[in-house]
């Protein structure tokens, strides 16, 4: 599990901030929920999620004899909440949230995993705007973080259309749902092994060269693709590898990958899914969405050295430091007047010598320094010094205060 | 548990924003932590605790067979983490943190509380400016929700202080403990009960009396207190009866009440604790710090009425609605280039009648709406209007953008 020190959560802030500010600016409203559901939850999305429920999550009964799961991801209760207040919700809805997730490793590692993610979804309409949006939405974040395009790429597919594809040359549903599978493995073993595989699929030889070659052929250009390249966006592949994991995907699908070779992994991944609230006994609602996790974000980030500097500096923009312990409470005074007109301040109420706290104040970040003792209580008169420019200026607390509104 | 939807989660984020902002501009760092800790973490702090891990916490065995916690509150893993780091850390600390925690009710009723605290802590400093500050903290907590004075009252006692006239009048060290525990629960026996129960503690009825007299004086006025009305923080009352709940304090102990009669609770508690480090096998560091709870805050702000109307408009400033669905796309070109000027913008890409867009817009809190067709789409001039005043403008984008960049 992991602690978040002052240097770490400061990163961390910054990432969630980030978030949210590109989630609103394009109109979503956020939410949250509990991190705890009822298993069933999970269990409901079809077989292979019961697997996931039981080897992948922290699942436990309370003491009411309940099962229930540290979420693992966050579309289905999301799902779970749009369901429950369809009739008084205006769709469409855009939505987003920064849940932690809980992640169980394999039992003979036995760890559990937090991670933060950035899920955006857009409820309620299933129009290819919806579809276009929620990608340049995606995209967008990345650039807020500082990233150019050529950091990372964009790569899109359709289960709809995939779907057709294979069917058209004979795979059956069974051979769709397998293959699916198998793709959204594909990078993860050898090409050798992908090949006996497929062919454990489709039992035929011939077959299996009609979908290497179906999938081999990359000269499409999507709508979505298209609608892209009018809002600027450009760094688009279409891949019919792509398959992302989960069964709830119904059209469009896409990842955002990390285009460093150090780091070539996948920051983004999300798709349409228009039947998810339909488990809930509700009508089904078309939905689109995605998620970005926070650990591999901050992967992406020191890769391409995008953690600015500046996240390590102090908040506090300027510290009041008394020459001896009895003089901590008129500083305190001194502090809250500043803090009055806007400011960050603190009183460095340590025990260690005024040359140590002078260097921690400039080390932390501080641009201001007020340092005093009996002299300068006695005549009103304090210094403010300025620590990038070192000029420094001697005034009554009235005259400094306002000195400060005008920087601020 | 509790969904947050987002007429919930913008009052949330209300808060965790005013806490944040308050507690660096004084100067705190923030840090975070897993909500699971292992169970001998809370066990290790006496054995009434033990009793609190197993009745009010949510453990149990991960699949590592390990007991795990769900944190039922945040002082134990700040000190876990001071403790690791005492020796790379520069003391004094200031660190805040705004943490879910967890508490489990009674069996009978079998339900898992999920909670917010913004816990402040100053590490490493045993000066009574310390004491003095992290109540001002807490104070100014109060004032920046928009809390008048009048509306709450800090109550004030300090553990040594009362140890020492405990024992002065004939108290063993056990009746003190016993006292302490009875005290922190005066306000929720009768007084009838009261007398009874002091009876049993002391097991003499004119020990009981000095104990009434003891408490009955409230003419103490403290150096922390003198210190706070320096500050000019007078809603401050000495309160020989305040005892809190936790072992752990050493000093200095505090809670902050709502003054309102329909309301009248803790708000905010917290005090000295000097040991607390040396749990984790390190040297005692001095620390004071307190916890300020989401719930009990948010009843407070709506008993004052103190929830900003604004919290409740959406984010996004500006609304593009197309007449047509075939006009979404463009309208998401508008969209992106007004955002780029760093607007918050979305576009209605619902089904419903432009005339129902345009009452949600205006119902959502935007301030500004761009209509449009096809005549606008070939003439490429635009209509913005201006839904506070009803203005309209037609332009070009160019010059829409223009007199967006001027409002900002």
């Amino acid at each position: 599990m992991r602690d978040f020190y002052p240097e770490d959560s400061v990163v961390q802030q910054h990432i969630f901030n980030t978030w949210a500010k590109t989630a609103e600016s394009f109109g979503f409203e956020r939410y949250d929920a509990s991190i705890l559901e009822p298993a069933d939850l999970y269990k409901a999305k079809g077989a292979e999620n019961e697997e996931l429920v039981n080897e992948q999550t922290y699942t436990f009964l309370d003491r009411g004899n309940r099962e229930v799961t540290l979420r693992p991801e966050m579309t289905p209760t999301v799902a779970r909440l749009v369901a429950k207040k369809a009739r008084e919700l205006s769709f469409p809805l855009r939505w987003y949230s920064i849940p932690n997730l809980f992640r169980y490793e394999r039992p003979q590692k036995g760890r559990l995993r937090e991670h933060w993610q950035l899920n955006c979804d857009i409820f309620g309409s299933d129009h290819i705007a919806a579809d276009i949006e929620i990608i340049s939405l995606a995209y967008q974040t990345m650039i807020n973080f500082g990233a150019t395009p050529d950091m990372f790429e964009i790569k899109i597919n359709d289960r709809a259309m995939m779907h057709r594809l294979y069917t058209a040359i004979g795979l059956s549903e069974e051979m769709v749902a397998e293959l699916t599978k198998l793709n959204d493995r594909k990078n993860k073993i050898s090409e050798e092994d992908y090949q006996t595989k497929l062919n454990d699929i489709t039992k035929d030889e011939v077959l299996s060269e009609e979908v290497n070659l179906l999938l081999g052929k990359s000269d499409e250009q999507t709508d979505v693709m298209v609608g892209l390249a009018e809002l600027g966006i450009n760094n688009v592949v279409f891949d019919k590898t792509l398959a992302r994991g989960f069964d709830y995907y119904t059209g469009t699908i896409f990842e955002i990958f990390d285009t460093s070779l150090e780091n070539n992994r996948a920051l983004i991944g999300g798709g349409r899914y228009d039947n998810l609230t339909s488990m809930f006994d509700g009508d089904p609602i078309p939905g689109i969405g995605f998620g970005m996790g926070d650990v591999t974000l901050r992967d992406f980030l020191e890769t391409h050295d995008l953690i600015p500097e500046s996240l390590f500096k102090s908040s506090a923009v300027l510290v009041v430091i008394p020459e001896t312990a009895e003089q901590n409470l008129f500083a305190q005074g001194i502090a809250k007047r500043i803090r009055l007109s806007g400011h960050y301040v603190y009183v460095d109420i340590g025990t260690q010598k005024v040359d140590k706290k002078k260097a921690r104040a400039k080390n932390k970040g501080a641009k201001y320094l007020i340092t005093f003792g009996e002299a300068e209580i006695s005549s009103e008169q304090f210094t403010l010094k300025n620590l990038e420019t070192d000029q420094e200026n001697r005034d009554n607390i009235e005259t400094i205060i306002s000195r400060l509104e005008e920087v601020r």
